[in-house]
């Protein structure tokens, strides 16, 4: 994710990080140059004249509005949720940590050990530290997990390195442990419940997000959208030529920057959980859910909060 | 449903697979055909020159485009819908088995068989399993359920047969076992409810799929946004002919393809339950949550997860 | 609600039902005829000729999109809430059903008459099939509920009849069983907390649904747009008469169709609960609901589902 | 609120109670009068000869269309909410009043008054009644608040006189009646919880009519579109001029109309607790839960509801 | 935020306060320098006459429009949502107290001190005091954070001052203390589980400003729509000059001041939680939070509600 402020004035064209041109520059210089071509022959293909005029393009111009307008603010809902359910996560993760603290305690009359209930809580409360790294690694489609080892039980760990879904596999002990809890007396039924529902909602935003992954746009309308949207353009100069002649070229740059740069973008926003520069900084809020739980259990914090590099986050 | 990545360049040209053509070939073919013999005619119908000129179609064209994009993004809506019932519930059936192995446990003081309190969990469970292949067969019209013998009891097995909505009947004796289990001490009422509250969101999924595959966007609209669609398209060549010649059916056919394709494309998505290309992967949902329920059980998975065959995943 | 396929090609043009022909055929009508009229005269008035062009309408086209598109997706959402609080009716139905039979049950040591259970839970199942079918009379401004007698406990059916909000009724005696079983033991006051939590869901989906019917678009919306639309249709053959000639009246007629067909389709779909062709088919919900729960209660069913009369569901 | 049918026809025209017109007439005449001026100087301006052509208008359309649209169903969302919220107080009272004489009961063994329970009980319900009056009270500025004195209790009204908001302390008292009913045994806790959970709601709908009442949409929007509209509609005579002739101020008259009018009917319904012919009838939805409560208690009714008076609702 | 009635007419061109003109004086300068300059060029760049015609900007009008209204709508939501999470506060934080004074009460055999719970209770409150000013200062990026030294307890004051999420670490002693109330008997468990979802309410409205402020719409989106946006307007009078000759810095002038502004709106909006005119006032809501809270203490309200100062409220 881009992080910065908008430059202003002449200086906007200058920016190269976050720029679509790059993904559409090759498309856009084909373009171009058969626009010039076009230009340079009058719009004379051999011994034909060609006369479109720019009446088609309006027509066509309906539709492709439609097209590009649904895909983009499709697109960006697609984005838009993931970040609302990473946000969730974020949540929950410290709702989760606050509960355990408040209501996994010694109850009025206990005789064990006091430290096997902050054991416990501690355990829950790592699990779901590596719950949301687990679905970080598995959204970026990684499978070198070691990095997890540090917050299951040593127990579980073989088990875990097995598991189709580490996530949750996580949550399931996550849950049994609370099971446990509840039953030695160390926490209500009612507020087991309550945690309950916590864990629910984790589970529900890790299963949104596989769900914006493994589901794209329907690909009939990336097809549809595209082939309207090349046709468009590259018989845009014949319509063009009679009435501007030699600015054909430029004119016809500028419209195709702006409508292939406006497909591209939603590309790019479609998968919001990649690497790209556009795309969730999934890193950066994972490790403010670490920082943020270890600091609620009062624990030193292993790694600082990721800052952005070249006003970039990943 | 297709999943591939998009082809570039010119190769966009040439993917049949999932693209609507196939649907509106004979459509666009008649089109074209009389937008020809209309071209070589001058216009003329009979006697009778016919001018049109394109004012008329950018009149139309202003509700035209109001009726393409409420129905495109109306049946977005129901696909996009149908997508998050189904991740509603696979994320259901996880938490469901979550709870059933946290809170359906042997009690402090319990003298009967632990096998007894496995027992009920894992007939839970199948029975979750059940339900999500039930729901899958009736929105696909499919009366033949012999695969759901697996996972009811043997004794419920007969009056499953008989009843009208097999998800239902299941989903009854899911509720009737955790009603048991709440009697029997085996759950704390508190924590049952949770349950239960999970089984309620299973039944709102199934009915609102149901809701979904029982009520079409409001005929009239479909009757409205055809007939303008066509009496626009088949018009469209004597608005044409007098300024762009012999290029009117070239133009028409891709004015028609794009006109014709967003609707057959509202078609084809409106209905997602069903097994056309861009349908939603129902067979891959049912398998994928039976894969990870059977998997927090800790058995044996019988059938392995489902991989796109030739781009498309069922 | 009409329940048809879409039919192709040329049969598109003679579907008579369904179609919005039927509500705007006079207009349409007079509409055209002055058009013949306008074009007779090639745009003069008196002996006044009155030159429009074509401009105004791109002009006043604008704001007029904007208010049928608003109109549209406003009407839309309603009917489509309407359908998804009936969806929600039938789904909490089912769950009560499955809540009662799976909570209300006689506890560990109980030496009352299990079918005074049985009767309070078949009760609460009956009035729940009653406060269905008592809301759907208001919603179509019924008052002959005779139909509810069968519904409602002998004693209650008197005080019914004068209650002013008949399912409001039945809820309220529905509630106090609730409280009565659960002050005999019957069920643990966690858990009748989850089947209030149920009454309270079908509460708010009545008090929905009559909000929709309530409460109407803005007049003023309704009042801005005709007039807005007949202005554009009847003045428009000045504009079109000097470009196009005699195809004028068909050209209006065309456009004619497409704006106040779009505008009468709004009017239809605004109010979802009436007995018109496009409307929601709440008999066949109703029924669905009373089969559904007969069902569940293994019952006999009193009157099969409905189906389809001449593509259409009442 | 305005109720009524739509009018057919030719007697659209002559509707006058609900019509924007009377809003907008002032702005209307000034702008067809300067455009009769425009007109008879034939654009000119002194010496000078204005051409504008519609070209600039077509541009200028764009950005103007994109506000009015955007205000347009902002404005219409806030009033929906608004709606939405109502209709949420009204369920909410009505599943308060249904939970109370459910849930709030002598328990088994019980030997004090059941009046007691009933009193009790019943200041419940009547400060339901006065927290929606107040409410309204509150969201019309009015001061004089007499007439919530019959719903508090007497030991109360001192107290109630001088908060600041009303409907506020009444909730507080509500919900320390049903802590102690909770504590003197009269209710389950898991039940009190459920009634909590009303009390919030009522809580939460009460705060968001707030909201919308105390923040308007941005007054640069308002003061963005007032300015563009203005001028658009100004300058448009010098752009109709040369190619209308004499029809010029009759098609700006309707031009303004239609976008002045969209305005004007933007400004009306964004705040939607008024006393104007299109704001939401908050007379009339207190008196139903008044006579639905009263209704539920056994009570005698004190006033009827409330009918349209000349087609308005207040 | 900025508080006042439309002003009418010509006024409204004279109102300074709100309108975005001051953001776009500079570029709208050069814009109409630019265009005068080519106006008395007439359109001939050295000896070379470039000729655009109005053709291209309408077809760049297309995607332009689809940029700005969605970049427009997305803005407003995140301003509305801003809003709407600050409601949710205000309403979480009334019903945190009602829940406190209701639920948590010395049992019926009790005894200890009364002053002791009533203690407990106020300390609650205070930090949800505390917790709305932290979340504030935090979200206004500033660091001086003495006024919270009043809402927390002496003991915890250390603490909260190294605490990076001040408001993060007020929750979790609001958590905790909670946990002592249940276990000492002072609140039933189901009743603590209630409060338990208002502070979980709590808790997600402040992680979703947090996500509103940190997470910008895609820069790729702001970079491509201000490229387009100045390319259009700056060459907008080579297209207009050979038409309407020397209003064409005027018309210019209009254009870009409804395109610029429109766009520097969306910038100001889309960060809700600034100090800019169009802002949130979260001084204001905080205050409204903090004497609604003391009033419900009946504890003396320490500063009165703020009030707009010069129209604008903070």
């Amino acid at each position: 994710m881009i992080v910065r402020d908008r430059p202003s004035g002449i200086r906007l064209f200058f920016v190269v990080r976050g720029s679509i041109l790059k993904r559409i520059r090759l498309t856009l210089l084909v373009n171009t140059l058969s626009a010039i071509l076009v230009t340079l022959l009058h719009g004379n293909f051999f011994a034909l004249k060609i006369t479109l005029t720019t009446i088609p393009f309006t027509l066509i111009g309906l539709p492709l509005a439609i097209f590009l307008g649904f895909r983009n603010s499709t697109a960006y809902d697609r984005y838009w949720e993931g970040r609302k359910l990473w946000g969730e996560l974020v949540l929950r993760c410290r709702s989760l940590s606050r509960q355990c603290q408040s209501f996994i305690q010694p109850p009025a009359e206990f005789n064990g050990q006091a430290t096997d209930i902050e054991a416990a809580r501690r355990r829950m409360i790592y699990r779901a530290i590596g719950f949301v790294h687990a679905l970080r690694l598995q959204l970026r489609d990684r499978s070198d997990c070691g990095e997890l080892n540090r917050w299951a039980p040593e127990a579980e760990w073989p088990r875990l390195q097995t598991a189709s879904s580490k996530h949750d596999a996580l949550m399931l002990e996550l849950g049994k442990e609370l099971g446990q809890c509840q039953r030695k007396g160390w926490i209500e039924p009612c507020l087991a419940a309550s945690i309950d529902t916590t864990l629910s909602a984790m589970t529900a935003a890790a299963a949104a997000c596989e769900r914006i992954k493994g589901t794209p746009i329907p690909f009939s309308y990336t097809l549809l959208l595209h082939r309207t949207a090349y046709l468009y353009c590259f018989l845009l100069p014949f319509g063009l030529v009679d009435t501007i002649g030699f600015m054909t070229p430029f004119v016809v740059a500028i419209v195709a920057y702006t409508f292939f740069g406006l497909d591209a973008l939603g590309d790019e926003i479609e998968e919001p959980f990649g690497l790209e520069a556009n795309d969730l900084p999934l890193d950066t809020l994972c490790r403010a859910i670490e920082v943020n739980l270890l600091d609620s259990l009062g624990e030193p914090v292993l790694h600082p909060s990721l800052a952005p590099v070249n006003h970039c986050l990943t």
